[in-house]
Formats: C-alpha cells, sequence, structure tokens
C-alpha cells in the first residue's frame, strides 16, 4: 500500500457546548495543522498516487472555506459540536468529493490542535 | 474510523541484558516522549473520541508511576528488559485499565526515545 | 551565557484591525505554542539557571489567564491588535514579572501560531 | 501488534518524466528524510521487535546506496519515475531483503521530502 | 526586539567542489526547508513587524527562482560552491532587497537540509 | 554572522542534589538531543563555517563519552550537579578542544531533554 500526505493549515474560531468541555465553552479559537493523506494499492502510470500539486490545491480549498471564520456562526455547523475530531471528518469528507475518480482507496486527515494533542479521521473513498 | 492522540513524556533509568544491546547493557537513562492513541469507530453524543482532559489525566497518571525511577529497583519489572517496545506495551496496558468502560476500540502507544528511533504497541479495548 | 527554555500552549479568539491583515480582520482563532527561554549569565548554587518547575508553573499561569478567552472582549487589550508579535512581548512582560528577583538577565517569548510562522520578542530582565 | 522505527536521510539528484511534474520535470534534487518502521505480533526472547542497531544499519547500507547521486543515470532506475513514492518502495523492498529471516511481520518506509509533503510504502516480510 | 518568521522550501540539484565534501563532490541534491527571521527594534502602527503576507510572498519568490533547478548550471553561481551556509547568504540577500524600506532592522535565515543539519546567515537590514 | 548546527544524542543516568530538583532526586534518566551549532564570521576558501562531516564526528565523540553511563558514578562529575544547563557547558567546553585552530568565533549547545523542555550554553572560542 502506497500513501502520500500534504500539509496545510487553518485558523478560527469557536466555542463547544458541553460540561466536558470545561473553558473550552468559552468562545476561544485553534490553529490546526492538517495533514491529508491519500492512500493507493498501486501507483499510477506516472509513479504518484496522486499528483501532489493537484492534492494540495484541494487541500488548500478545504481549509480555506474554514479558515479565519467563526465556526459557531457557520450555517454548516448549526447545531454541531466543532471538536477536533468532528473537523477531521468534515475536512476528509470535502477532499474526497474534490479526489473523487482519481483511482484513490482511502484518506486519513490529521488535525494538530498543539504540541501536545491531534485527532484523526479515516475513510475509504 | 476516528482517532485521537496526547503527548506526555517520562524520564527513567535502566540497564538491558544481552548482549545485543551493546553499551546499553550499562545503567544509562532516557527521556521518552509517549503518544497515546485513543481510536474509536463513531464518536459519542459530544462529538468527541474521549475527553480530552481525562485522556491527558489518564496518561499522566501513568506516566507519573515510572517517571524519576530506576525500572532495574522496580519490582513489577523484576525479570523483564524494559526495552522501548516493552515499555510502550506497559503504558498501553494500564491506561487501558484507566480507560475502560469509555466506548473506545482501540489503543496505540508510540515511545519515542530520540529523534531518530521510536517504539509503538497496538491493542485493542 | 546559559538558557532555560519551557513549552506550554493557549488557544484563543481574536480579530485584527487593518487593512494589511486581509481575511484576519474577520473573528478567528489561534493555538499559540509558546516557548518561555530564560537567559542567565552564570548558574546558580544548584547549578541550574531557573527551578524548571518554577518555570513552567509560571508560564502556565501566564497563558491560563489567556487561554480559551477572546481577546476582543478582554479590557486588557481594547484598542490593541492582539497579533502574534504584541502577544509575545505580553507573555513576556507578565512572566517578567513573575521572575524578578531570580537574577535572571532576559527572557525570549516565542509564539508559533502554525507550522510555517512565529513571532518572537525578547527583552532584558 | 508492536513496531519500532528507525530515521535516517539520503541526499539525490533527479528529474520526473510527466507533465504532471510541471517544475520537477527540471533536473532538481531532494533531501529525504527516510522513516523505517518494523512491525512483529509479539517481542523476541531478548523483548525487542528487531535489534536497533541492525535496524540502523541495515537502513543506513540502503540509503547509503542511494545518497550523493544523481538518480538519472543510474542503471537501477533507468525508465523509472523517481517520484518519492517509487523511491519509498525501492528503499522498503531492500530493506526487506536486508531483514529476512528476523522473525518480522511487515515493513512500512516514509520519505519526508519536505515540511510539508511525504510518502510510504507498506509491505509484508 | 522583536522578529517574525515565516517558512519555505526549496529542491535543488547540485555538486560540491573540494575534497573536504567526500561523496558530496558528486552531483546530488537536497531540500532545504527555509525560514526566514525577519528582527525590528518596536512595532510598526499595525502592530506588527512586518505583513506575513507580504514576508511570505518575499520569500517565496527568492525560492521559487532557485527552486527546481541544477545550479551547478546557473550563472549567478558559476565559480561558487553553493554550500548550505552559502545559500543561506544568497536568499538572505535577495530577500534584503525585497523588503528594504520596510524599516526592519535585522534579517537571519535558515537553511535546514535534514532533521541533522542545518545552516544561518544574519546580517542587518 | 554565518553558522553551521549538527544533530546527535545521549542517553544518560543520574540524580539531582537539592531540594528544589523534587522528584528528580532519585535516580533516574534522560535522552538529551545535542544540537551544536558553530560560528564564524565568514566562510573559509570552501565556502564553508566548518567540515559538516568533522563537525559531526567530534560531536559524536564527545556524545560517546557521555553515552549510556550513569553521571553519578563518573569521576568527572563528582561533586556537580548533572543539570541540563551544566551538561550543555560540558558539551560544548569539551567540542570547544575538538574544533580549535579551525578558525570559528563561537559555540551554542542545546540539549532538549523532552518536548517541552531543553537548556543551552554559548560560549566565544
Amino acid at each position: 500500500m502506497f500513501s502520500v500526505t500534504v500539509r496545510d493549515h487553518m485558523m478560527i474560531a469557536h466555542s463547544l457546548r458541553g460540561d466536558v468541555f470545561g473553558p473550552a465553552q468559552r468562545l476561544h479559537g485553534a490553529t490546526y495543522v492538517v495533514d491529508a493523506t491519500f492512500r493507493r494499492a498501486s501507483l499510477d502510470d506516472d509513479g504518484i498516487v496522486v499528483d501532489i500539486g493537484l492534492a494540495a490545491e484541494a487541500l488548500g480549498a478545504v481549509v480555506g472555506e474554514l479558515s479565519y471564520r467563526n465556526l459557531d456562526e457557520e450555517p454548516d455547523f448549526a447545531g454541531t459540536n466543532t471538536t477536533t475530531e468532528a473537523l477531521a471528518r468534515v475536512v476528509a469528507d470535502r477532499l474526497a468529493e474534490r479526489v473523487r475518480g482519481l483511482g484513490l482507496d482511502a484518506l486519513v486527515v490529521t488535525l494538530r490542535e498543539s504540541h501536545v494533542a491531534w485527532a484523526s479521521y479515516e475513510r475509504t473513498l
């Protein structure tokens, strides 16, 4: 199995609902360093998993839709707790739509919220 | 599949028995930067894999039991080679006991002993 | 010259005023991984620059005052652009007050806002 | 499942054939920071996955065969696009030959070509 | 003293002349992860050292002129050993020309050629 | 001003004397990831600060003298608290002796003891 990963980042504001979140129930924010890993059983005719330029552009487009926003006011997230885990899935699902038809098998998205905590979501394509 | 990872560290002394270990048969020590990854097929009602505060506290408790000790003198490790691999399992097994009943599916513990070497142990819950 | 550095982090929301900030004029947020470096010409009688536990506690207290907050609504920052540079100075100045009288010569605070950008402020003590 | 990883690096020149590679069709180069992960279901009698010294030596030998070379002129790569993905497989396959008979189950090789892009190849042993 | 740093990278081929370089006398290549640090005694009216977008764009332009090239064939480097140290200066000097007149005091450029080696050049502006 | 840095590591056991060290008064250990930075005002005739192979070899020799040892039993450290700061100076002073006569101006040694703490010592040559 082969994989290729590209890294980008996004900076957002949000708050989380639920006692479990403690002080993170207040409006605060995060930088997410985002790693998108594309998996494929065999390489294509060019010897690649995916055009790394295209992969970086697709990831950039997805994080660009979320960057420099207060997620509490985004209609897409009404009623959703925008936890790191949940956002990893949002990024993965949106990225999946952008790379459909390229012969990829699976996708993993990791959001690093600090030097001591990160979350991932993995899905097939 | 979702995952959440938290990072902590521990500093221990030990020696290893067996010719394969060369100079590491002498009493020496290590800082292990410890990553604990919790896996879960779907998110809970709060939209999380595990309460990250609780996960960090559980990991802190486990590494706290080992930190600032000479493992050669710990009764728990009598007759055991405390290799990085073996310690990864010890941390994972002890952590598993602390997070039982939280709906988690699996656990991976990685111990980084330097910038050029690390070991992991993965188990179900 | 000796130095000791400890690392912590804080997660905040804010917006920036001025055309130069482009989309960062919207309410968004950041994780700042914060490195505090303490400098001293010679070691004290214990052979240290500063008690690393005390240094970590002081840094934790300073970032704790800022963490999980919307800086746009903090009275301390009324009329101030809370840029990474400006926040590095705020953290350094607050930390300076907490470590006064310990014989330290200087302090550097670095705030890493992503894997591709960071800012520092250095001052004497 | 246990794993042990060792890190090394190699610096090579090459060019890539195909419109998809854009400016990388010109002769250029790369540093690949190479992580080799060895997997094994249970530890051996010494309590290890593999002798880390032997693993590092095997990886060093494999990257040494490629280092400080123009891959465009290496007979082994005639007619091959030496993409990061393809090179990850080359390193993994060559490493597999060197660690055969040691009871290992699988091998993953990751080549990091920059702070924002890397590729992996995973195979059984 | 304040500073702001931005990171980018470039991938080049080259060879080095002189016995001291051993196997690096052969045509090979490198990825340089490039950190450009801009220093300034006090912040401007926007509360910044330099517009981080402008800084990233300037650095991107400078590394873009060198990327995906064989430096042995670039007229600018005829008769020059393109060591990491020398390239750090080239990047710094070219960057200095692009940020002149912005009130900056000094510039440091660091080129990381692997996980175990890097070089810097610092100059006033 | 130019600089070149090389990285290596060492794994040692020790204990620290003094109430300020809390649990670190017990016999424990550490991995120190060691960065040695060599500074020079201008490059030599080969276009370098120092032969990076020679620098890596000198650093390797110095950390090799300390690696896989219990510093509490080393005669060189009798009566000395082997704090990270003090060890940074030991490494720097020993390295200085090995690179004397090479035209270098200064040396900085940084010992990283974990992902959240490190110490440095800087001296002229």
